[in-house]
């Protein structure tokens, strides 16, 4: 039974090292909801720049749902998946469920106390930012799967409700969940005006998402298509029926594990597939590889200051997290993929600029 | 690994002795389409007739969209789930994707002549029915992952497809597809009618009832949720990517696992449960099991004439394929579910009628 549930591909020290730069685990403070505003009058994708990309969504929109064209998709094959981690929220300087992870060791260790002076909970509860950056992939693993499992499935919902409702990221000190693209939210919104299904394809946790997909997104728990773990059917005290998160992974939601998904939870080849990373590219290559009109596009994050700037590809920083190769960037020319330039085609990031 | 794809809760015995009963093989026939009717003028569920089961659908569903109803269930939230054999089409003698499977075996032999003398194969292709019905469960396994698995998933799709235009259901002379129940078709509309979602939750194979659920039921490939298998992404000699069914159970839908598929592929609750059979008990419970309204029923075979009669519940015969067991009866009018009586609550059975 593998335990390895999100980290495929992200090394220890990239992950870690990451939690240097955060000034603490996220405290209690005010919520405040992301909303998606959506397109205003004037024409779909309002926060985009004219230019290739935009003009590429709003093309393939209109030669997929124009009854007369040769490229039309019937209603019911209208797939569109999207990455989430980097494609449709920020990923830097960690992925907002490791942070969840971590901040949820110290309420781990008030139901199981024996845990306290146990590696690596003992190293996390320290607080030594230091220590925590050198815990190994195993011990990270382990911190991953007590907190994310072992408890009933509507536990797990309300407790991550509970943390996304006041946890926030340092740099912007708002809401993950604010920290949203609003040029997405609009292809988003876009895509579902003209008949698109929606999806999240993510190598995030399934139940993590789903908790926040609809409210953030528009888009419900069941195209949220992300690492899943097993759960067990059992029943409580007064024989009630519930479900147990179990530590069984069921797929790993990255990489070649993308289209795996989509086969699991869609049985139907996406029209359409948005990522940012080595991690989508599986993802894009199965969705092109259909007949008929296809659109493939990954956002470059090129602006580090209204965002990140990392790559490694065209010379931008290599952090690892959410990398874009220069393999990456290669295949996307000769397939002829649409690669997004924060910078330059998008006119606001988020929801709140 | 796991190899037991389909059949939990069924002994070898029952499931083999039933193909003593079936005439042959299925031959290839002219295919002949089913066609979801669907409730014609004069109000909803024309083939019910007027009586406690027909009034607790029109209830539940008039209750759970009036919005000045205490009742009243959000549009996201109408989730209804079907179990497939039993309650949608027929499963006597023989499930019909068992049937497949031993069809597949002369195709397979073809692919891989080495089989041809190795058991179980060498049975299944004798022709010798009594032989055949003496195989262990082990080796159905063996028929079943080496007929279901292995292949592309397209090439399954199509294989499957094929099957479905002219195999032929021994009794009626007609083809599986056609062997759906016109009052649960009426069903699935009339929900659909009023804003559910309806899914199909069943022990067969994920993508064998993906291949027809949308032109039989109107019930869209990602809305089924069955026993999943493993996919592997890969490419061929061209590079062109594709997806191959592995051994790999994900995931066995029948009795705890029907909720466990439930919440990996949809992750709400269902508002309305139907099922006909010991192996939908636990999906029932944890529909059930939520707040507000909730509507759960059972189909129970008591028509020999029209279809057939099985229980063992209600001292009907006891043919172990979809038993309904006495427990399951005293649990349905403990909990207030509503059992469906096929002979006098169906005043049609099948579409043809």
């Amino acid at each position: 039974m593998s335990q390895k549930l999100i980290f495929s591909g992200v090394s220890r020290r990239t992950l870690l090292s990451a939690l240097a730069v955060l000034p603490a685990f996220s405290g209690p403070l005010l919520p405040v909801l992301a909303r998606a505003q959506t397109a205003a009058s004037g024409g779909p994708l309002p926060s985009w720049n004219d230019g290739p990309s935009k003009q590429a969504i709003i093309d393939f929109v209109r030669a997929t749902t124009d009854q007369g064209s040769p490229k039309f998709v019937p209603p019911e094959e209208r797939i569109a998946t999207f990455d989430q981690d980097g494609t449709l929220w920020v990923e830097h300087p960690i992925y907002s469920q490791v942070v969840y992870c971590l901040d949820r060791v110290s309420a781990l260790v008030e139901r199981k106390p024996e845990l306290r002076k146990i590696e690596p909970f003992k190293t996390v509860l320290s607080g030594n930012r230091e220590a925590v950056a050198k815990l190994s992939l195993h011990d990270l693993e382990a911190i991953l799967v007590a907190t994310l499992t072992g408890m009933p499935v509507d536990t797990f919902a309300a407790e991550a409700a509970k943390w996304l409702a006041t946890a926030k990221h340092p740099r912007w000190n708002r809401l993950y969940t604010e920290l949203v693209y609003q040029p997405m939210l609009e292809v988003l919104q876009f895509l579902r005006d003209n008949g698109y299904k929606t999806y999240i394809v993510t190598g995030g946790g399934q139940d993590f998402v789903r908790d926040y997909s609809q409210r953030v997104y528009g888009i419900p728990p069941e195209q949220v298509v992300g690492t899943m773990g097993g759960t067990k059917f059992g029943y409580d005290k007064n024989g009630k029926p519930f479900l147990t998160k179990e530590p069984k992974l069921l797929l790993n939601d990255d990489k070649a594990g993308k289209p795996e998904g989509i086969h699991l939870m869609i049985g139907r080849r996406p029209r359409a597939a948005f990522g940012n990373s080595d991690g989508d590219r599986e993802m894009l290559e199965y969705t092109g590889s259909g007949d008929g009109a296809r659109l493939m596009m990954l956002v470059l994050h090129d602006d580090a200051q209204r965002e990140y700037a990392y790559g490694p590809a065209r010379g931008l920083p290599d952090t690892k997290i959410g990398a874009f190769s220069q393999a990456l960037d290669a295949e996307a020319k000769k397939n002829g993929w649409t690669v997004i330039s924060m910078k330059s085609d998008w006119k606001r990031i988020f929801v709140f600029d």
